[in-house]
């Protein structure tokens, strides 16, 4: 009779990592007061790639400094884990300066690396700020571009979409001029967000058969053509490809109505065809729980769908809720890619 | 010592006038919904200028025909008072007719001019079917312009206000194919809806001073040029038009971030660029109790926010919450109207 052999003890999922963002901004304050509400809303354990120093700043709790991930857990019921990644140097809540921008970058740096390469479950990024960034050369449009190059993905191929307790929404084209956005929208662009939104919303929501709303571009769907003509021309024929790819889309259906409360509730995601037309709603809607996904990455990367605020920051003012839901979501979504499907 | 001359008896304010709209949408039952809740909600009088037989059509409740709408008001306590200006013929609930359409015209003529003459202190409009309309000769392109043009005043100088308990929203261009936006946006067209707007807070609101937001047109409200110049060359110098009026005018800024729940309440109207940028939010908001508004008429006139909804009339589904909505709203704009200012 063989002996049994010695089982490894059951490993605990990895913790999540969230970047510190811009330490002028919001970000540190409304990461620690996620992490002081751990107990009392269930939060999974996280760390943080910080400088210290940026909690210290706005915050007397207590700090664990750790220097591997896997010591995460254990400080997280009594304190903050932070890995240190760089140096804030002089920057203060609400005056960011170049150093402080630097350690934004290391921190998102840091921790795209430690999720793609399974030490942490996900990565929740804090609020940066673009103009900081591009001062110190960052050459990314904003954090998802070189989340998505640093984690192997195409920018083109990653996918965002607002997610919030009553709607959740996809812009196909985001930040471009209005003007431009009938020539900027085509048919495959629709169906690569479909698409990878169905695949999002079935590997990390669980949903099993996703319900995609695809908008209109115009007023009514452009009502039978008086309106417009991309609706025949360009929006259909997007939905017919979704749909016979086996994804249960409806469209082209008027912007205006489909966020009514009677209407919004048939569907597990809105794929709009620009940028106010899908944030818009979500902000109306749902503006302090209002989660930030990139979709189609091999990482699971959430962040809160608010900015550094700096005007605000340090005094105590902002709230913690879209932090929160973005780790709390963070969290969901590697469980979801964990269980076996 | 002069004798006291006789004063005249106090005559109380004129009822309302509620056209019918098209007999076979929700128009009818809506109505009688809202006069069943009068006293619970404190309702004021109003009249239907209808085919009293649209009614029995959907209700068992007790009708009074008057001629002349001084006699409503005696009415209204017991029975539902009617004007009645044509035949809905065969028409039936969810059954659009020629016959129905015609009524609907009728209606909506005799309200104009019952609210013109003085004898109604308002006009409601009932939901009407463009289509069916047009089949009929109705050469306008919906019942504002009609309304406006009846009411002497030129269909340009008409502007659309929805409102809810959240929001007020006014689009500058309405039903346009947004790819025609850009081109049909104006300084001088935002600087006339933003002054007819801040006219109609003050006179039929009683805001003595409203405050405007205008919004930009491209998103971030085009992120000081990087997503478009509209921001710079077309919106920003109206805002400075309106505010050399002494009009408290705020833009342009970005419309996405503008009816979060701690934004819009520090303006009193926003102004859009488009459709979609101003009825996103309200129906997503006040879906069921949104008011339409016709602003810069001599007359007050609103209409429930929603359309005939032929797939539901007759079937008791149909919520009166706008049409009660759209009777009030009217109501305290003729009051604010009367009192001397």
């Amino acid at each position: 009779m063989p002996l049994s052999t010695t089982a490894e003890p059951p490993r605990a999922d990895p913790p999540l990592i969230v970047s510190i963002g811009d330490p002028a901004g919001v970000g540190p304050e409304t990461i620690v007061q996620a992490w002081e509400q751990r107990h009392a809303i269930g939060l999974p354990p996280f760390a943080v790639a910080c400088d210290a120093a940026a909690l210290r700043a706005v915050w007397a709790g207590p700090v664990a400094t750790i220097s591997d991930l896997d010591d995460a857990a254990r400080h997280y019921r009594h304190a903050l884990p932070v890995l240190d990644v760089g140096s804030m140097g002089d920057s203060r809540p609400g005056r960011p300066t170049a150093d402080g921008a630097r350690l934004a970058f290391a921190a998102l740096e840091a921790g795209v690396d430690l999720t793609v390469g399974g030490g942490a479950s996900a990565l929740v990024t804090g609020p940066v700020n673009k103009a900081a960034l591009a001062a110190i050369g960052y050459r990314w449009p904003g954090q998802t571009e070189f989340v998505a190059e640093r984690a192997g993905v195409s920018p083109e191929d990653a996918v965002m979409m607002l997610a919030g307790p009553s709607v959740r929404t996809v812009p196909v084209t985001i930040h471009v001029p209005l003007r431009e956005v009938p020539a900027r929208l085509t048919t495959a662009l629709i169906v690569q967000r479909g698409r990878v939104t169905a695949e999002a919303l079935r590997r990390d929501l669980g949903l099993r058969d996703p319900r995609l709303a695809v908008t209109g571009l115009n007023p009514h769907a452009g009502e039978r053509g008086r309106l417009g003509d991309e609706e025949e021309t360009v929006v259909r024929p997007a939905v017919e490809q979704l749909r016979a790819m086996g994804i249960d889309a409806t469209g082209p259906l008027p912007a205006d109505s489909l966020f009514a409360p009677h209407i919004r509730g048939r569907y597990d995601a809105m794929v709009c065809m620009y940028h106010d037309q899908a944030l818009i709603p979500i902000k109306a809607l749902d503006f302090d729980s209002g989660v930030n996904m990139t979709l189609g990455l091999p990482i699971v990367r959430t962040s809160p769908d608010h900015g550094t605020a700096f005007d605000i920051a340090g005094r105590g003012e902002a709230r913690p809720d879209a932090m929160i839901a973005a780790i709390r979501m963070a969290a969901l979504c590697a469980a979801h890619r964990r269980r076996p499907s």
